[in-house]
C-alpha cells in the first residue's frame, strides 16, 4: 500500500510542533525499526542488516544519521580491521516510550497476538499501556524492562532462542549531545 | 538532512513486529502529522492543508489511506456541493499515546520550550510522561485531556487564539473497523 510515486516534501521544519521535530529525526523510513532492533539487542552492522532485511546503503545512511543526531553512539569492538557496535545513547533510550506506544497500538489493532511482550525485570509483572508494572505498580523506565517472545512470535523469532532480554545496555550509555 | 535519493523499500511486511505493522499504517511521511492536526481540531480539508502546508495531492492520498485503514472517518457537513469532515475513529484516537510520547521526546531533546502542552481536563494538572495527571494521579485517556499553547508556541499558533481544546471529539467516534 506504500505509494512510492508520492512526492516527498523536503521537511517538517515549518511545523511549530514537537511531533514534527521528532519525526524530522526519527520519522524517516526504517529509522524507528533500526532503533527498535538495537533496543532488542542487535548492535553490529551485520546483525542489524539480517534483522531488518534492508539494503546495506540504506542501513548505513540510517545509522550515520542516528549517530549524527546523537541517538546512537559507535563503540569499537575490533581493531584489525576496525569495527564498531551501535548502542543507544540516553537520547536514544528515551525513544522507548514511542516504541512501546507503537507496539501497543500494533498489538491492539493490527495483530492477532503480540510477537514481543515486555515485563518488569524485578518482579516479572506485565507492562501496561502507561508503562506501569501491572503487578507491583512501579512506573517503569527502559532500564526496568525485559523483552521476551510473545504468543504471536514466529517460530524462528530471535527472542525465542535468547529468552528474556533487558532493553537497557550492559554498559552505561553516553549522555545525549 | 532528509536524503530523498535513498531508495524506498516497498514495505515492512516481513518484520515479525508490531512496531513495523504500526509503521506500515502510520509511518508514511506526513501521516502522523495529519493525525496530530485532526486531534488538535482541524477537521476540514482546507484547515488541514493550511495547518500542514502540504500539497493537495499528498494530503488527499494520506487522508484516503487513513480512512481505508479505519484511523479516520468521513462525516458529511454539507450537501451542495458535498463536503465532509475527517474525524478520528476509536482506532485513530488510540494513537494519542504515540503522539504524546513523540511530543515528550521532541520537547526534551529538540526544542527549547514546548509549543503545545497537555492538561487534565477535570483538575487542570499537567500530564506526565506516563500519561498520568501530575496533580491528582489519575491515569489519563485521550478523552481526559485538553491541549493548550505552551511557552514555545509561535505568536500565531492556533491554540493561542482558541484557548485550551479537548483532544476528544464532540460526538462519539465510530468503532474501529
Amino acid at each position: 500500500m506504500i505509494n512510492s510515486q508520492m512526492p516527498l516534501q523536503s521537511s517538517y521544519r515549518d511545523q511549530d510542533c514537537s511531533v514534527a521535530a521528532a519525526l524530522e529525526v526519527v520519522g524517516e523510513r526504517w529509522t524507528l525499526l533500526v532503533v527498535r532492533s538495537v533496543l532488542l539487542g542487535s548492535h553490529r552492522f551485520e546483525e542489524l542488516r539480517a534483522a531488518l532485511g534492508i539494503a546495506t546503503n540504506v542501513l548505513q545512511a540510517r545509522l550515520t544519521r542516528l549517530v549524527d543526531e546523537g541517538v546512537l553512539e559507535r563503540r569499537p569492538y575490533q581493531d584489525h580491521p576496525p569495527r564498531c557496535e551501535y548502542h543507544l545513547t540516553e537520547k536514544g533510550l528515551a525513544l522507548w516510550p514511542v516504541l512501546a506506544a507503537l507496539t501497543d497500538w500494533g498489538d491492539t489493532y493490527l495483530r492477532d497476538a503480540p510477537p514481543v511482550t515486555f515485563r518488569h525485570r524485578d518482579c516479572g509483572g506485565t507492562v501496561d499501556g502507561h508503562r506501569i508494572c501491572a503487578s507491583c505498580g512501579e512506573r517503569l523506565d527502559v532500564t526496568d524492562v525485559v523483552a521476551e517472545a510473545g504468543p504471536g512470535a514466529a517460530p524462528d523469532h530471535r527472542l525465542r532462542a535468547s529468552g528474556p532480554r533487558p532493553l537497557s545496555p550492559a554498559e552505561p550509555s553516553i549522555p545525549a549531545r
